[in-house]
This record gives C-alpha cells, sequence and structure tokens, in this order.
C-alpha cells in the first residue's frame, strides 16, 4: 500500500500540518507502537485483532465451506462487524459466480425481496453472531429457516455457523451437527474481517482466503515505530492530527464501485472505535467518480472541518471509450472508462488542493485477495493507531447498549426497563400538514 | 408528513434550541417564505424547482415510456441530479418486476457487470444529462450503445433521452428521432426528481406517476409562512438553527432499506445547495437498524456535532418472526420483524435524547407513490428553506467547475489548462511498504 499525506501539510492545506507538527506526531507514534506492540504480544483484548492474519487457520475455512461446492448463492445473516466484513472482502473480490447477500436489517420488505431473489435449496446461509444472541440476527436466521422449510429444503444441510464459545448459536449448532467456525476471542466484531467472520463466503465463493490472509501478514510485518516508514501509522496519525485542527469528518472516497463496501466496513471500524468520550472523528463514505455531482462541492466550499481520503487501485481491467463521432466530445474517444476515472481522481485531489483542503491519497496495487487482505489490515492498524493518540478505548462500543435494553423491553413490556419507560416519556413537538 | 422536532428542543437536547430561539426562528421563516413564494411565483432560477408538481405533465412521460410495455429492465446513464432522484422513486416504490439499473459511475468493472447482468434486447436506456456533455455520462452512453451493437440490438429502438434544449444529446436524438423529454428549464438536476428526470424509470417500471406528482402537490399547498404548521420548514429551519448551535453534520437515517436511495439524494440536496461560502451542513447517509451497528456509538458519545433524522413510514407489509423455541429468544417469538424495526427505531431515539443528542423524527404514511412525492418535495422546500437562512446560493454549485476543467485537461493533454497543470504540480510525502 501507498499512503500519500503531501496534501494534508500545512503548505497546502488548512487544516494542514506544518513540519514541526509532523516531526512532533512521530515522536507520539513511535510510543503508541510501543504500547500495540506489547498488546499484541500479550494477546490483550483487541489488540489481539492485529494478530489475526496469523492466527486465523485458512485450511479451517475451506473445509467448512468444502461440502458446499453446489452453492449457488451466499447469504450472511449477520449485523453491524458481522456483516461488513465479509461484505467488503467478497465485493472487493469480485465478480463471483456466487452471489453474496447480507441480511443485516430487519425490513420486512427486505427480508422478502431477497428470500424471492435466492433460490434456497441452492444457498448457503452463514450465520454471524458471537453472542449468539443478536436480535436482528436471530430474528433474520429465524426467518430465513422457516422460508427453507416452507420450501422444502432441509435447512440444517445449508447453514454454517460462526459465533462465539457459548450461547444459543452455538447450543444450536452442536445440536443439529453444523458446520461451525468461532469469532476469535479478544477481537470485537469491526475488527474480525480477516477471520471466518470475514472470510467464510467469500470462500464459498471461490476466493483465495490464503492470499487474503498473506496480504494481511506481509503487512502486519511492517508495523514499525515511524510513520515515515510505515503507511498504515502515516494514515491514523495524519487522520488523528488533523482531527485536532479540525478535519471533525474523515470521507473515504474509493474511486472503484468494488470497494463501496469497504468505504461502509472503514466507516464502522472509524464511527465505534474512536467515538467516544466527546471524541472521534466522524466517518463519511463517499464514491468517486459519482460523489463528485454529489458531495464535492461541499467538500471544496462548504466549512474546513474534512479530511477527504481518495482510495484507487492502480490497475484495473479496463474498457475503451467508443468514439463519439462529435467534436465537442472528442476527448473521451481517445480514452478508457479507467483513463477517464483516473482523470477525474486526479482532478479531485488537485482540486481540493487549489482550494486548500486537506486529502490523502492511498493507492492498492489492484482488487485482487492479497491486496485487500493489505488495505482491511492497514486500515485496521490506523485505526488502532488512533484510537492510542485519541486516547479512547479503542474496542469497546458501550454506547450501544442503553438502546438495545431499550428495544427489548418495549418487545417484552414497556414497562420492565428503565430504558423502555424513557420511550414514552418523549417530549414531543409536532408538525403536521 | 409528520416532523417531531421535541427532542432537539434545548430541555432535551445540547446542542437544542430554546423556546425563544424557537419564535425568533419563527420569525426568519416568514421572511424566507416570502422570499419563497416570490421566487416561486415569478418562476425564478431554483425556486421553480418548487413548482415542479405542478408543471410536469405525467402524460408526457407516460407517453414517452408507452411504446416499452416489453422492458424487463431500464438502465439510468446519468450521474448525480440525473441519476439520485430516479434512482429514489424507483427503489422507494419498489419492488417492481422490472429491474432498474444506474450507470452512475465510470468504472469499467461496473460498466461490465452491469451490461453482462442486463438483457440489452430487453432494456431499456434513459440518457439524462442537461448539457448532453456530462462527461462520464456520454462515456456510459457511448460505451451501452457499443454493446447493443454488439449484441444485435438497435440502440435507437430502446433509447429515451432527457435533456436540454440544446446540445449534442439532444441534437442526436432529433436526427435519430428518439423520444425526447426535457430537463426542467431553471431548476438544477438536483431538485428535478419530481420532473422526467426523476420519474421516467418509474413510469417504465409501471409506477403511478401521476400519484407521485399529487403527492407533490397536495405538499405545495402547505408551505406558509410558519414553521409550527409546515414540516418542511420546521425540518429545515430546525436543521439551521442546529447548525449554527454546533450540529456541524445531519445524519438521514431512514428505518426502511428501499429509502437507502433517499438517503443518498438527500446528502447531494443538502450539500451541494448549502456547502458554499464555508457554510452548510455536512450530511451523512445512515440505515436503521443496521448503522446502529456501526455508527450509533459515535452518534451517542462522540463529538455533540450531528443532528440525527429519523424516519421512517408508518405502515409496512409485515412477516412474523417465527417461534425461536429457546427462552433466551422468546421475546422475538411475539413480534414481527416490523415490529422489531420500530421498536428498535423509538429506542433509538430514546437513546440519543437521553445522552442529550438532538434528533428530529420524520414520518410518512407508507411507501407508496404519493408519500414518496410527498417527502422529495417536503426535504426540497426544507432546503431551499434552509438556504434562504445560511444566506447561500442554494441553487448553483461553483466549486466542481475547477475538477472538471483539470479533468478535461488531463484527457487532452495536460497542457490545455491551468487547472491540469497544477495537477502535474502535486506536494508528494508518499509513505509506502
Amino acid at each position: 500500500m501507498r499512503v500519500d499525506i503531501g496534501n494534508a501539510l500545512a503548505a497546502v492545506a488548512d487544516p494542514g500540518i506544518a513540519e514541526s507538527g509532523l516531526e512532533e506526531l512521530d515522536d507520539r507514534v513511535a510510543t503508541a507502537h510501543e504500547r500495540i506492540a506489547v498488546g499484541r504480544s500479550d494477546g490483550e483484548f483487541g489488540y489481539a485483532a492485529l494478530n489475526l492474519p496469523d492466527r486465523t487457520d485458512p485450511e479451517e475455512i475451506t473445509d467448512a465451506v468444502a461440502d458446499f461446492t453446489d452453492a449457488e448463492a451466499v447469504m450472511t445473516v449477520g449485523i453491524g462487524g458481522s456483516a461488513l466484513g465479509a461484505s467488503t472482502v467478497s465485493a472487493a473480490t469480485g465478480p463471483h459466480e456466487i452471489d453474496h447477500y447480507a441480511l443485516d436489517n430487519v425490513d420486512p420488505a427486505h427480508a422478502r425481496e431477497v428470500l424471492e431473489e435466492v433460490s434456497l435449496e441452492d444457498a448457503v446461509v452463514h450465520v454471524v453472531s458471537r453472542s449468539g444472541t443478536t436480535a436482528e440476527t436471530l430474528a433474520n436466521f429465524l426467518v430465513v429457516r422457516d422460508a427453507m422449510e416452507t420450501a422444502g429444503v432441509d435447512w440444517i444441510e445449508r447453514t454454517i455457523v460462526t459465533t462465539g464459545r457459548e450461547g444459543p448459536l452455538r447450543r444450536l449448532a452442536s445440536e443439529r451437527g453444523l458446520p461451525t467456525l468461532s469469532v476469535p476471542a479478544g477481537v470485537p466484531g469491526r475488527f474480525a474481517a480477516l477471520s471466518p467472520v470475514g472470510l467464510v463466503p467469500a470462500a464459498l465463493q471461490g476466493v483465495d482466503v490464503e492470499a487474503v490472509l498473506a496480504g494481511g501478514q506481509r503487512t502486519a510485518e511492517t508495523l514499525g515505530p515511524s510513520l515515515y516508514e510505515c503507511p498504515a501509522y502515516a494514515y491514523g496519525a495524519v487522520a488523528y492530527a488533523l482531527a485536532g485542527r479540525g478535519a471533525r469528518s474523515a470521507v473515504m472516497m474509493p474511486y472503484a464501485e468494488r470497494l463501496e463496501p469497504f468505504a461502509e466496513w472503514f466507516a464502522q471500524l472509524w464511527a465505534e472505535s474512536l467515538g467516544k468520550d466527546g471524541r472521534g472523528q466522524t466517518p463519511m463514505r463517499a464514491i468517486g467518480a459519482t460523489d463528485q455531482h454529489s458531495q464535492l462541492q461541499l467538500y471544496r466550499a462548504g466549512p474546513r472541518d474534512k479530511l477527504v481520503t481518495l482510495l484507487r487501485p492502480r490497475e484495473r481491467t479496463d474498457r475503451a471509450i467508443p468514439e463519439p463521432r462529435t467534436d465537442e466530445l472528442a476527448y473521451l474517444g481517445d480514452t478508457t472508462l479507467g483513463g477517464l476515472l483516473d482523470a477525474e481522481f486526479e482532478a479531485t485531489e488537485a482540486s481540493l488542493a487549489a482550494a486548500g483542503r486537506p486529502t490523502v491519497r492511498i493507492e492498492i496495487d489492484r482488487l485482487d485477495p492479497a491486496s485487500v487482505g493489505e488495505l482491511l489490515y492497514e486500515m485496521e492498524a490506523a485505526c488502532v493507531l488512533a484510537g492510542e493518540l485519541f486516547g479512547v478505548e479503542t474496542f469497546t462500543q458501550p454506547a450501544v447498549e442503553w438502546g438495545k435494553r431499550a428495544a427489548r423491553g418495549l418487545l417484552e413490556d414497556s414497562g420492565t426497563t428503565a430504558e423502555a419507560a424513557a420511550v414514552a416519556d418523549k417530549t414531543r413537538l409536532v408538525v403536521e400538514d
């Protein structure tokens, strides 16, 4: 991976980092790296995520999917970190003959559409929940199971489970003899893409998951004490430093449609890891070139509160643009779709620089399993570093518990939890037409 | 539509609006409404958008699509405002027998996938560009035309054009006798959803576009001088007032998968209209309940710089959750997917209120053509009002021109534009592994 932070310097951008600020930052990176290295070597909660490429056994995954060579579709039933990694790896290594669907919401309309579209007898369901009690995931799994029974499909023959050591899902899997993999211990879901959580669907689609892990491994070896030599830390440190100088938002803007789920995965990683104690940086997903026609006006001329990260693969399988046969558009006839996309990438970067808005450029070689493993690992390492610099508890997400208790209380009976009672007390000021 | 601003008041949230602030705001709404009413009645640039439901002729649209009753897929070739409205209306009124695809990027991998998936002889292509020179749109159109020719399909028989009064696309359409509709004059693309720009694909899918327009019309009649009586203005005024009190970001979070494109459409509307002169509010798209497992930690415990808008239809076609047969999950067996989704909606709203974070609740009756027309119109009116309050030129997007000149210069020859020359001058600080 290649990270270019030139356009985040104070010489170009405001907010921007002065030369001296960069030196100071590098000292802090060295300290943070020490801390991270200790965490990794002790297998501490969360830090253990950065050991996953070594710890995850690709054979265990390929064995678990070996009986499903007939699969024509894969359905991930999971939510948040139990779905985004799988969607990311699957999309970024595509296209695949076997489609991947994520049932990651409890919208009845969406469930109906997916279940109508997929031929259930040819589908494999991958159910993912560490606790085995995630409401949305279990509800969807019950719905899918029921739909399979109705369609005369034996769900027991079509289901793979990835879960923690205990809980209802583990018990069910063991009672029914389902192929079962483990959510890695000590690793929050959003950091678990490089484990069965993120790799099972891709494996079912025929992706070389060993190559994905090897990409992560190779990157893991490059983590070191200086941002000048470690792209992951360069990214994390610059994002942190700019946040402190006013770049409250971090736009992740890949120029490749297949990286759209990656931008969502990044948004979870960044939001849930860093957004606590009033601190953090707000991630935003965008897609190039499309969002140039939607968001660029704001990025370039709105408040100076954003870091825009422009991401692209350096090689693409391209497609020529046919001759337009009209002078006004002749310039298009000499290029390709990829050539146009790359020109827009560079033009957007220069456009933001000319307006003094900070950007970082990230490039990977191409969209293949190894580069995708590398990219995911680099961003995880960047996030762990940023967490150290922000001084937050990177690996927890305590603020989501209140809502879970409230929702459960509402479903059982409003009186059962204080949180559910608070729902009924809502302040209203309704305007209606 | 129903807008509840109770949780945006200072009694609940920080940032929040005090009672006195609301009164003051209402005076400014009255003045802004006057300005908007004059703009509408004079058909001024931009303000004319709020007359579209009356001005758009549904028959012209149904006539243009009448010859395509055999269509099995619709492809929109457009970008930004020329694609997002169509995707929004199509998705929100779905599901449809006829699929809708948007070719709204110039990623060669994406173009290849769409062209492989769609049966070109059964597809209708809707090409949309006001100028008729939008690089991405014309490049994709050339690629699609070429793919049709290669597949032995006469593209002239399968293409509908929506464009401005002149330009290469208008000329081509007239030379070839293609069904042609007009991008409404005096209305920027992002405000043109309630015109052929946004309605042709839905019409091809069999949506009652007259009902969509009627929903907009009904809402147009309710615009009035007080935020207490006009939900669109209540929303726009509260968003503006909170932005001034620190809510620099506006999260649009529908609890319905079919409104995901709506959230993207809103993001363009808000970003491009308000993001200028260092002002504006940064829109972010999210989806409930999924993003509770991704973004909620940040919304609840990160910086106090967000307004979260929770949007839902009040009625859904629901689906029961089958009995879980395990005590820990028994509470799920008494409800439905929609019941769970609604409980999570209310729980999330209460969770943010309990943490003193401002939210606004928007409810529409259901996902049908009339409610969708209403929703789009309300948000456009909200945005026009917010533009008046921010004091920006709501209907222009000058900051995107620099990048367009740079990209074109790069494709022709780096020397041809000053902007392209600036690209070559980029400041670099590369970290690589």
